[in-house]
């Protein structure tokens, strides 16, 4: 079956789920979901001696859902350290709703195979285990959600978690938990808060007690069921590694340059405008040139969201951003302005870009600068498999902020290495063309041919501009065509599109 | 049928509900209770022209259920208003569930003649309205919730709120709320923040639209239907006239004075303690005392709760007391300092009081000091009904703080005018005596025979100490037995304990 945009998508998997049939498409009502919860009376206590006995305290089964965020990046210890006391326990068959998996998750791939971990949901894959899953390591497919949509699928009752171990830098014994004011601090607990929220039961893990009350809290007493402390939650430095140091690449420079050439040129560069860029060596060079173009034509924007970066600390501190939405700090500048700065904001994801909510922060966004592994002439936009069709990237907040924003910004070079970025249909969809706007290259721009007002504005810029199509020819001058990659039939991943439609599946490598 | 504590309960209203059995008797699963919301897409905006066309945007219909806060208080414009255009509308036999009703909301006895209203539950009643509810002017009783009862029977869906009509002082056109940033401030929309997560629709209703974002708001753009901007919200006289103004009542100071002593010799008065009182002339004048007292032995509160007046927001800026968590702000200095003083936390009424969710903070509390308009020689407190058996109080929090502090004070002279204040059994229970360990009177206190442990403690320090009866005895001496009032058999209302058993019924007059 295939689905509005013609991605192949096998009938087992069709028949339980709705296909992907456009950005909005979805008009319907939703039940929210809740937990069941236990009340907790005065005296009662939450601190238990470790994560065997808050895991033994909370009920959990064969077959159960447990959830973590994935705040501690590359530096998160919580993740492996549960899930092997869950082993040990001889619980199996778990299915594992995290935010995020990321490179140092590799020991699940034991788990996997031993069958601790049958199920898994996740917004990135990398590392070894994105590979192993790509060869097949899983019976079921992941679903890749996006940061809006797992919020989305939480709310929905899609994800039902039973137990969430939402691992904090500092708590109080009764569970006031937070991501300042500990030696493992990563700022926002955007993607936990919600979790917190919406599972039966929630265990806190902290290196760092501090008395009560633990506030202003990013997870609040009132949601928490367990309190552990273990001797370490994260290596600081794997936290804080966004890579937020700016560029000296010239093609990157170049596309940075265009980038904000196009925001200028494109209407939506006015006092009060909103923007999100990325953390990619290109698109943080974009908030560079973006800054000197503000303080230039004295505008100022009213907010920027997003993962935060040093660059959007300090041009909040100099007074260009007026309000800044944070559901995910990149790195120690952002982590210590969200503890210190009045209006810099820590947001959940529901608030950042769920598309069912009654309007996310997301909807107010004037533009959004976005990276590609590939684009294709449709303006499909692939961030999740490489190019040898490897699992090994993240659908984050792409397809969410991509829809919602007003100007919508692909940055990619055309080629890496000698792969082409521009193709006929990338491997994956994570981003719908419809989403897109605006493709910017080192060579010069493609504007999405539905906006004949862009493409209008444009004509006065002083950008080369050409159609997708011509750059796609351009870079096949270059490198030619590549060989197709073989998959298997077998399913390794569903892509979910924000409003829980499919919007593609990942298949096995051969 | 009688509950635990005697209380007769018709048989009617029993057969529906529990009956009262003790104040953690209920230690059950609870199913939160969640909302059906319609999502808001991109570009779809939430502002409206008027109340009629909000109400009518939200499918308002007969027997429906809509909600209010009282954070107006006596200055509130909001709940009138608004009803009046539902009943032009034609629209009848709604469920009115207020936070609280004022003496400002008479005109709700035409709307409940009229059939507009046809079955309330608020935490207050006052004024004309409550003697019409007294003489039987409702089919339906209404039902009598302390604060942390109602966050309780709405997050368990007992309270199943259609549409929510909020006032806020200040809100953007999409929706985030704030009590500050307008011209008629009320601080903390404590109150007001369950009802915006739990109701199917939600409108905003401000006289002071600003800027997107209005950051941080209280009631998030993500819980928003629509906005409405009026021309007033409420009288800024009426919203922050809590009596908060020191006593120089000889007989409420000397009460203070004893409770400050009561407190000071508990054992319960060290450094990181935490604490709660009223704003009547003699709590109020408590913490005059306290604060002196915690100078002079260098003690510092780690938190005081609750309604926040003046004497709490000096404390905590002189650094006596570390947070203030504050579920309404009673008087001008509490609404401008939540909105500077970082330590000083809005929190809704289900981290307040809530007895079902995983831990409220008046579990956290030591000591909370309470007025009473009656108590009995069994410590059951009545704040609801005047000596003459009419609706004349507020449940509020009084139930809430004084099943979950360690040492709960009532603070009630011995009589007023000629009317005894201790008697045989109360008209009306609000508070059982369980929850209750001293009383204080301007002539000494009276321990309840259960706290062994303070009996001890309080031979040795220099308060007259009588039993409960012993006072009541002296009153009887002076101003005799009244005569019983006469009650009809018509039930006018039920109160509900905050775990949502019957622990009381009120009785029309005759």
């Amino acid at each position: 079956m295939k689905n509005s945009i013609g991605r192949d998508i096998p009938e087992n998997i069709a028949k339980d789920k709705r296909l992907y049939e456009g950005e909005f498409s979805m008009d319907s009502t939703i039940a929210k979901a809740s937990p069941v919860i236990k009340s907790v009376h005065p005296g009662q206590g939450k601190l238990v001696d470790n994560l065997e006995e808050a895991i033994v305290k909370c009920g959990l089964k064969d077959g159960m859902t447990i959830s973590f965020h994935h705040h501690f990046r590359e530096g998160d210890y919580i993740l492996n350290m549960v899930i092997e006391v869950i082993a040990k326990l001889g619980i199996r068959n778990l299915t594992l709703a995290s935010s995020s998996l990321s490179v140092v998750h590799k020991p699940l791939i034991k788990f996997i195979k031993d069958g601790v971990i049958s199920k898994i949901t996740t917004s990135g894959l990398r590392g070894t285990l994105a590979e192993e899953i790509s060869k097949g390591l899983m019976d079921d497919p992941v679903i890749i959600r996006s940061h809006g949509g797992r919020a989305r699928a939480i709310e929905a009752g899609d994800i039902k978690i039973d137990v969430a171990f939402l691992g904090a830098a500092s708590s109080d014994e009764y569970g006031n938990a937070s991501g300042s004011r500990g030696s493992a601090n990563c700022g926002s607990l955007g993607y936990g808060k919600i979790d917190a929220l919406y599972a039966d039961k929630v265990v806190i893990i902290t290196d760092c007690l501090v008395d009560f009350p633990n506030a202003p809290a990013s997870i609040l007493q009132t949601n928490v069921d367990y309190v552990v402390k273990v001797d370490k939650i994260g290596d600081p430095a794997g936290i804080a590694s966004g890579a937020t140091r700016y560029t000296k690449n010239p093609k990157e420079l170049l596309m940075a340059e265009y980038a904000n050439k196009v925001i200028v040129g494109s209407g939506y560069f006015k006092d009060g405008f909103s923007f999100q860029t990325g953390t990619g060596g290109a698109t943080l060079a974009v908030s560079r040139f973006l800054r000197n173009e503000m303080i230039k034509s004295n505008i100022k924007a009213n907010f920027a969201l997003g993962g935060i970066t040093k660059q959007i600390v300090e041009m909040h501190e100099e007074g260009l951003i007026k309000h800044i939405f944070d559901v995910q700090g990149f790195d120690l500048a952002a982590v210590e302005s969200i503890d210190k700065n009045p209006m810099h904001h820590e947001i959940d994801s529901s608030f950042y870009a769920n598309p069912h909510n009654k309007g996310c922060i997301a909807n107010k966004l004037d533009v959004v600068v976005l990276s590609a592994l590939e684009i294709d002439t449709d303006f499909n936009v692939n961030v999740m498999t490489g190019s040898d069709g490897v699992l090994r990237g993240a659908s984050g907040g792409h397809c969410d902020t991509a829809a919602c924003a007003k100007l919508t910004i692909i940055i990619s070079p055309l080629i890496r290495g000698r792969i082409p970025c521009i193709v006929d249909s990338v491997n994956t969809v994570i981003t719908p063309g419809d989403s897109v706007d605006v493709l910017v290259t080192e060579i010069g721009i493609a504007i999405n041919p539905k906006r004949e007002d862009l493409i209008q504005r444009f004509s006065k810029v002083d950008i080369p501009i050409f159609t997708i199509q011509e750059l796609k020819d351009k870079i096949e001058r270059i490198v030619g065509i590549p060989d197709k990659i073989e998959y298997d039939d077998k399913v390794v991943a569903i892509v979910e599109y924000r409003d829980g439609s499919i919007i593609d599946v990942v298949r096995k490598i051969k």
